[in-house]
């Protein structure tokens, strides 16, 4: 019996999400695109996947609503994309997964830091601001690298630019600093 | 290129939590312990899907520490698999995704209804309890068909026991009906 694509037989909610999420890297491509990336390139550098897989699983996001493919540049044209209203409501149990991450799957502590850009406090287990009693929206949320992160683990331009603090959905191509091509 | 199980080069909380419970399936096996599955027919049963997967994915979960292994009958010895600390913590993220997938990949509402046990009241987007103001662990959640539930789509004992309000985490065992062997 083959592993398909869905859960056919389970009637539950989780299971209609996960077949949105579920496959490989798809999360990991939402959690990209709420730290800014939106270039098909920009997440091939961070991801360091196969374009093949890439181009598959964003095809996904889109085709189940939860990305936005539109034109950046034009000739050649290049693509962009952005969460929609219900990929952006995939923050809350992305950021639930990376926190149980955090406290039971890591070591040396948080890797990144989320806190309320309006008043710099860190963000509680749910995501809400414990000092302003709101839940956060992710655009109101500020992330920088925490005391676990592994600074030296990946130098590619989009990983350093993700390590800069910034506003979650704020598009990281301006953190981006110019490629030096070696010159021979 | 393989697409293997870990996302080693990714230096990221979700990603480690990923490589616990991403895998296909892990993440039902685990909704089904909060819903109270604990034997290893009973997970078969509900989950309907090779032995062979649902043996590699409890023992990944064990290793992982999110399920306890103890034996429930001696001669035949029987196991039963209970969420630990850790595993009880994935009910943030665990709800948070079942409530998107409620909002944008399912139709005709809720399948499930998690309310606070002591209140009745339904839970809020995060888990909270918004008449109590607490967030609500998971033992205290009590679980019932909702409107979109399809109540005619299983009819396996499993499936009609996990029908019936009662807490999240209280064994299912007694909910179960005798199965009524045809004699022939």
């Amino acid at each position: 019996m083959a592993l398909g694509m869905d859960y056919a037989q389970q009637d539950c909610s989780l299971a209609r999400a996960l077949e949105v999420v579920g496959e490989r890297w798809s999360m990991l491509i939402v959690r990209d695109a709420f730290y800014g990336v939106r270039r098909f390139n920009d997440f091939l550098a961070h991801l360091n996947i196969p374009r093949a897989v890439l181009t598959g699983r964003l095809r996904s996001l889109v085709a189940a609503g939860v990305l936005d493919k539109e034109p950046y540049q034009q000739s050649p044209v290049r693509y962009g994309y952005n969460l929609t209203s219900a990929g952006r409501e995939l923050w809350l149990p992305i950021y639930a997964l990376a926190r149980w991450g955090e406290r039971h799957a890591s070591e040396g502590g948080a890797r990144t830091v989320f806190s309320h850009a309006t008043c710099g406090t860190r963000l509680d287990i749910v995501g809400s601001c414990p000092t302003c009693g709101v839940l956060v929206a992710p655009q109101d949320v500020m992330m920088r690298p925490g005391p676990g992160a592994v600074s030296e683990m990946r130098q590619d331009p989009v990983s350093r630019a993700l390590g800069r603090p910034h506003r979650l959905l704020e598009p990281i191509e301006q953190l981006i600093e110019p490629t030096t091509e070696p010159v021979g």
